[in-house]
């Protein structure tokens, strides 16, 4: 019984947080506040909104959870640099089947990369090509040193987005390479030599504004890592012990 | 002085419930919990985590935030139904240019939404028909209602999306589709008439299983809407009184 009554006043609570959040959240978007932008101050907030200080406090909490908001130390609380953007926006890492997870990811991927490719070779400037040369040897460089190279992988393939000049494109990059992890972890040589001779056809594609052969480098790249995927799925699927919850794990 | 000292706390609290809310995260996943499931109680979980009840309030606070979890008035804490989502999961809201942000995303939509018609011709059984069906009426009705049709237009895309059997295809549309509401409200008649033929035209299609069929119609549809959208801007640009930074609001 006292439980419940606790509860009660933390959702009330929580839905004025929640509402307080909206209206400042509604105040970055019409007052065009960039990460350059500190935060009106609890105080100011709290009168603007005529709201408490601890509301105000709640609801800028929420936007700090949410990344709209972040709190620079020492400095006070500021506009995100990319405000709303989380990572695992679609909460990926709560899918119970991860292996179908990747396989739906790869096939979106093997639609729309070729096509970004495509569009990075007609698109690139000088100074995005510059970028993309850097994030190419990034990753030999890790791959050669027997790094990790998902992150560089990943940074890769959104600095190919980034050619095409396309505001979102670069933003779905990280969404639909979020299984990239699960398969640079199986460090197989073959599939690293691959990723280096794929790149740097792709870097060649682009370099020389050739959107049809950047099409089809990056359609080869994909497919490459959709088929060997899909053989360690088989191969999973026929071993003993799988269950019908797949996680990355049992990869490893 | 004060405010710095107040401030430090702050920031190590939240690195604190920021850590609690990953090993919270962390557990769901492990132990698969789904929205069938309660939270264990904040007593358990301080046990469990070795931190204080209060730390276990801020770090659930955050995952409430964020989607992962939600309060159920009178039941408790439980996992979300779709755990890690959120609504503008990219942080569109906050791009300064709208009308440029429009036009990105129906480039994309204009690759990503054909091939997804043509997979859900190919792919959709009954149920996921009857289901298309359904939403198809449900704009017809709006629009002949004349109700706003935006959240219904956006369910029949995701409709199709479902028929694909794809995992994160239905997840990616509300995401794509952003600046829907942005031209259903410019509430041209003919645009209305032109979305009820379209939509009829992809059902037909996609009943009957015939794919190519589907990609023309979905390409259609996306590109008369591009169209429209790029002759507003146009009108939008000349008109006097046009700033740098556009916004949906100047558009109505």
């Amino acid at each position: 019984m006292k439980d419940a009554a606790f509860e009660s006043i933390q959702i009330r609570d929580s839905s004025l947080a929640e509402r307080t959040a909206e209206q400042i959240s509604k105040l970055i978007v019409e007052q065009h506040l960039t990460c350059e932008d500190r935060l009106p101050s609890e105080f100011e907030l709290a009168e603007l909104l005529n709201v408490g200080r601890g509301t105000v406090r709640e609801g800028v909490k929420l936007l700090v959870a949410r990344n709209v908001l972040e709190i620079r130390r020492g400095k006070g609380t500021y506009i995100a640099s990319n405000p709303g953007e989380i990572p695992d926006p679609l909460g990926f890492a709560y899918y119970p089947d991860q292996l179908r997870l990747a396989m739906d990811l790869v096939e979106i991927r093997g639609h729309l990369e070729p096509w970004v490719a495509r569009m990075a070779a007609e698109r690139a400037n000088e100074e995005d090509l510059s970028i993309l040369r850097q994030a190419c040897s990034t990753v030999e460089q890790d791959i050669l040193a027997e790094r990790d190279h998902s992150n560089s992988d990943v940074r890769f393939h959104v600095s190919i987005a980034k050619c095409t000049h396309n505001l979102v494109v670069p933003k779905l990059i990280p969404v639909i390479t979020y299984a990239i992890t699960l398969f640079v972890s199986l460090t197989e040589s073959r599939l690293k030599m691959e990723t280096l001779v794929d790149h740097r056809e792709l870097l060649d594609a682009i370099s020389t504004g050739d959107g049809s052969r950047a099409e089809k480098a990056m359609a080869r790249h994909i497919e490459y890592n959709r088929v060997l995927m899909q053989e360690l799925i088989r191969k999973m699927s026929d071993s003993p012990g799988s269950t019908e919850r797949s996680s990355p794990e049992h990869l490893l």
